[in-house]
């Protein structure tokens, strides 16, 4: 397989910290996630909206849109639940995280660490600010009396909200007041398999 | 099953088309979309971003997001493909509603016809046209050759896309120049069991 790739990417960061956890190996093209001018030329026809990652199978076949990709892989596997509402409850929690969470938490961490534009930005980053941490207190309420997001077992749904979670600091977040958080994030990254954003 | 509801959301609208379709009955409690003042109360410890739709199943658990909702519902009907590949692209493109195209066509919606008004988003609205339009084009591309959005059936990939695209209008979108998705609009319309967003 081939994947569309960017190593700064939470979203690309995803699959490839699930591909190491399963053992799959794939071949990486890099993108820029700041000058996107070649996204047409490269992604045009694979990818509806033109964004890494995008999966390439060995057929050719195409898939785009993360958590698509993390479910694609994994169904089958111990990390996507057997039992229908367990399942549902792992969408549940990708959604929330592409809806609530990704686009406060990770656009936050895109204009402040990758485009260095805080400033630029002020105007927005407090919205970005407040919603992120309402998303960050929905995870704080739900893992205080859990391990992981759904069931009893590490899922799909922890490696999609790790990425942008570990790396709130980037945008401007303390993580401090969020201790169940944290430690889920300790426990995240103690599974067996698990690589850095920048493997 | 009791649905959190809101007969003017299309996230709701989504729940229900696929519960007519698939003729399963549902007591409905209505809740604001304008005054959420009652949100944590009522929503409280059943859905994480306090929002409608949320599913109470007949055993007590509760189901957030829509298209989380959706999949419950549906999997294992003619609505979800088998094919690992085609189940994939289902969730791609509920995905890609949730990231393009609810936050932008949804979002134009809300604040021109729900909230009626568009003059104090004024500065705000053209970001959400251009996003809206762009998904709007990815959706004419795809469909300019294809009579439903995965494979050669109606899946729940429609109905997720449905919900707001036939209601672009109401939040200034003119479909006009998106043949593709007018004749696909009305395809999901005649299917069986179709109800509208006021039934």
């Amino acid at each position: 397989m081939l994947l569309y790739d960017s190593r700064l990417s939470g979203n690309c960061y995803k699959v490839r910290l699930l591909m190491a956890r399963l053992g799959i190996a794939c071949e990486r093209i890099e993108l820029s996630v700041v000058d996107r001018s070649d996204r047409e030329e490269v992604l045009g026809g694979l990818n509806p909206a033109l964004r890494v990652p995008t999966l390439e199978l060995d057929d050719g076949r195409h898939l785009a849109e993360s958590n698509a990709i993390l479910w694609y892989l994994a169904e089958g596997t111990d990390l996507v639940p057997d039992d229908p509402f367990e399942r549902a409850q792992v969408l549940q929690w990708m959604f929330f995280e592409q809806y609530d969470h990704e686009p406060n938490i990770g656009v936050a961490r895109y204009w402040t660490t990758i485009l260095g534009r805080a400033a630029q930005h002020a105007g927005d980053l407090g919205a970005k600010h407040e919603g992120g941490h309402k998303a960050l207190a929905a995870m704080e309420d739900h893992l205080a009396a859990r391990a992981w997001l759904v069931g009893e077992r590490f899922t799909i749904a922890d490696i999609c909200l790790y990425a942008y979670t570990h790396m709130a600091g980037e945008g401007g977040f303390d993580l401090a007041g969020y201790p169940a958080v944290r430690a889920w994030l300790e426990r995240v990254a103690s599974q067996p398999g698990h690589v850095t954003i920048d493997a």
